[in-house]
């Protein structure tokens, strides 16, 4: 194989990678318009959010078309197709943070119809600032070809989780209280829901990344829990 | 290239296809016992669907490893490999409606423990044997190659997104009509938005496994909704 052919695979496999990161840029700018438009009751916003989704999944598209073209072209050794296999991985992801602010974007006219309840906008913005940090994080590391970076934010998601379950006893008490609370209370719930899950799928991507730069796993005993599976309302 | 070394890649690619059929039981099953297990208040069986999710996950690292090592010591080209990455993509679906049979499963402490509201049930078991046709009729098609009936079976997973919207509307008026509902309802709320996203996993599967089998993409245009998004509680 001559050195042209090699340049050629590190250059497709960059095409790649650039896409990665472009997903991710895009997944950042989601979740932060998605959160801004919750909060601020904003339709036109999230109505941007919702195209924003077509885009990521366009991208999605052309990110696995190139990378299945490439396999079956170059026909990559390990090193090479680990990072092509890790590359369509993280773009699923990432797909699919873009699907979970598409929907915090839906939810803002049944949440802003029924009265945005200003007191339990704090929570929720703390906790969205908690994901954006972590999704724009993810993308810094890899793009930074940090694997020690990437072993600290998935540790970090379980700040998200704790939060999580904060928000979700402080808006049960919140429904109890008043059932006028209990429609937007329970869309923000699944708000708060699609936020932790946006977490998880930033630990995959990290989980992927450091697989992709090192050639290894990171050790899988990460504790994960969704505590508010077994939660009631705050006292 | 011999006929030895042809016909090893059609074993090792029925073994991943194997593989693949595994998980997709496995998932029916965890569908079904954590749906059982919510409806019953079963801890015992709940316990078992969260020991499945262990096994589910060693699965897909199985699958992907033998996929990724498939790839590099074959490097088949275009429907060989198209069959390998939908057999990894098939199994990424699986191994997700595994993680939220699970997360059904760990919420039938928190429901129980505030009384199974028994008028509740019947809804989410009928949105409940919905998906789980839809599993099971996943994998049967999927093992019979048979394009027309995954098309037909992507097309019916409507049938669970209106199921969907009603039992959404039906458990917030619950919730409206005495504060003691509120918390057996928002976790029957979160179950029934899991048995919406196991459809939604089961129309990707469809998808992958129509491309496996014909090379070709199902139009992009199934109209796809959360219709609860704008939702607000039945009259």
């Amino acid at each position: 194989m001559g050195e042209h052919t090699v340049a050629s695979f590190d250059e497709e496999l960059g095409q790649i990678s650039k896409l990665v990161r472009d997903m991710g840029d895009l997944a950042g700018s989601m979740v932060e318009s998605s959160t801004k438009a919750l909060l601020k009751s904003d339709n036109g916003l999230a109505q941007r959010v919702v195209s924003d989704d077509a885009i990521m999944d366009a991208r999605q598209r052309e990110l696995d078309n190139r990378a299945i073209t490439l396999i079956a072209k170059r026909q990559p050794m390990a090193q090479d197709l680990r990072a092509v296999i890790g590359a369509i991985r993280m773009a699923g992801d990432f797909e699919r943070i873009g699907d979970l602010a598409k929907n915090i974007a839906k939810r803002v006219g049944a949440v802003g119809q029924s009265g945005t309840p200003r007191e339990f906008s704090h929570s929720i913005d703390a906790m969205a600032q908690l994901v954006l940090v972590q999704v724009d994080g993810v993308i810094e590391k890899y793009a930074a070809a940090d694997p020690q970076g990437l072993a600290q934010l998935r540790a970090d998601d379980e700040r998200i989780d704790v939060k999580y379950t904060s928000v979700f006893r402080e808006l049960l008490t919140y429904m109890m209280e008043d059932p006028r609370n209990i429609t937007p209370c329970t869309h923000l719930l699944f708000c708060a829901k699609n936020l932790e899950r946006i977490g998880d799928h930033v630990t995959n991507i990290a989980e992927n990344a450091y697989y992709v730069l090192t050639g290894e796993q990171l050790p899988p005993n990460r504790p994960k829990f969704d505590e508010t599976a077994a939660a009631v309302p705050a006292a």
